[in-house]
């Protein structure tokens, strides 16, 4: 058990940096953009430089899709039982344009405007992929391009419940589905204009962008289930981050879902029941 | 000028928090759910009890609504200039039913179903609202009541655009809007199951939470653009939060827009121009 003292120190930490304080010592904080420092990549150079990219279908019209806004936030819920049917290609391209599409510049090239917001524009995350069954695709690794739209693969694995099981601390629900989203974040994108307090406001912004992914999916009638709490170190690895430049912050798996599996959905709540709460 | 190594100290932990890391001195905690402590209620009591409650209109399939997802995943922008046309309570019930409406209840009083997804569904914010220029509503303060789907009345203003002012950092812009919404974070109701892991998931959550606004908004052909930058002192002291066990953690002003005034959008960027960015 957690020294009491050393357990509320942390939970002052918490809600400390939860809180929009602006006038600690930090309030001296000068940014690099302040400063005129030249300002970092909007994205992510390809990793792979030179390799053909998969370029993703954009012709979301004629998507199966309940185009319904109404629906689709009534819809919306945590799946964590997949069916494990098909996705295919376009599926997958409409939610990667949901979370993190590019649909213009601000100035010459000072931010991307996408269709999700973020603190300044900063759009401080990469998209990483995990894919296990995606019609179209083979099965591996990959990174999204969003100014291409596009995917560039980073290569095969060898064991996907090991590493869902070693990534996702062992929440082996994820190993059904068919795509692995995971979100890294790079600190000095936001840091550059907003340095000590980038934190607070990019945290939020990962919010933002995994709602867009829960609500795409509910209109495709896909499920998923974000997490917050993985391996930080092996989902790194798994991508080859470097952990402080660049780290994975959020996760979140997708798949396909049918209604008749309700009562195995049910089952990951049966201990609620069991404990009569 | 902020000491630089005091700048990195806050930078390092800023990137520490965001991490997704269990395996630190925190990994021995016992949450108070595991300890069997009795949970906290799942909303905040009515803070004027007795008061008759302001009804919110749900026929939301008569609202005029462009109802359609990929428009509004797409045409979804931050908006920082209000026209102040006419905003009505159907549409403000739309809002609030998007960013907190409860579905259902997991076991029997374990946990709410939200239209937004939050970890270990724990939803542990309040909605509060200051209320402009509503049809249907007196300009005021109001809290929004989940279960219920009410309002209830907390009282005049005198001062609008002093209170923006005063809570915003001088945001004035947000004066124009027809209704602010100022979410607070009840720590302990997070807390009572993730404990000292509870801060990082629960920003994350403001973000799911949000981003319905800006979705729904962008339906209703309404403008949002989120604050993340506050005056958290006075925006806890016009709802009476104490700051402690209830603060504010992200505000989101809305207001009516129209096309004709993309000019006056484009000017709080106008520094990005004049600077070659």
């Amino acid at each position: 058990m957690l020294d009491p003292k050393v357990q509320q120190e942390w939970i002052d930490k918490g809600r400390y940096f939860m809180k929009a304080i602006w006038n600690d010592e930090r309030a001296a904080f000068e940014s690099d953009q302040d400063l005129k420092k030249p300002q970092p990549p909007l994205v992510k150079a390809p990793m792979r430089p030179g390799q053909t990219p998969i370029v993703l279908p954009r012709d979301f019209e004629t998507l199966d899709l309940q185009n319904d806004l109404i629906k689709a936030l009534t819809q919306r819920k945590s799946s964590r039982y997949y069916s494990q049917e098909v996705v295919n290609l376009k599926q997958l391209s409409f939610l990667l344009w949901a979370i993190q599409g590019v649909k213009g510049i601000r100035g010459k090239s000072y931010a991307t405007l996408r269709t999700v917001p973020s603190g300044g524009a900063r759009h401080p995350f990469e998209t990483y992929l995990l894919v296990r069954d995606v019609e179209g695709l083979k099965p591996g690794k990959y990174h999204y391009l969003p100014f291409e739209h596009q995917l560039e693969w980073l290569g095969e694995y060898e064991d996907y419940k090991g590493l869902v099981n070693e990534t996702l601390q062992g929440q082996s629900w994820a190993a059904k589905a068919n795509v692995i989203f995971y979100w890294s974040f790079v600190p000095y994108r936001a840091e550059w204009r907003y340095g000590v307090f980038a934190h607070r406001i990019c945290l939020i912004d990962a919010g933002h962008m995994c709602q867009n992914l829960y609500i795409a999916c509910a209109g495709l009638g896909l499920g998923t289930c974000a997490i917050g709490a993985f391996e930080d170190s092996n989902a790194n690895k798994l991508f080859d981050l470097d952990g402080e430049e660049e780290f994975m912050v959020y996760v979140a798996p997708v798949g396909t879902i049918i209604a008749s599996d309700d009562a195995h959905e049910k089952a990951f709540y049966q201990d609620i029941i069991d404990e009569g709460l």
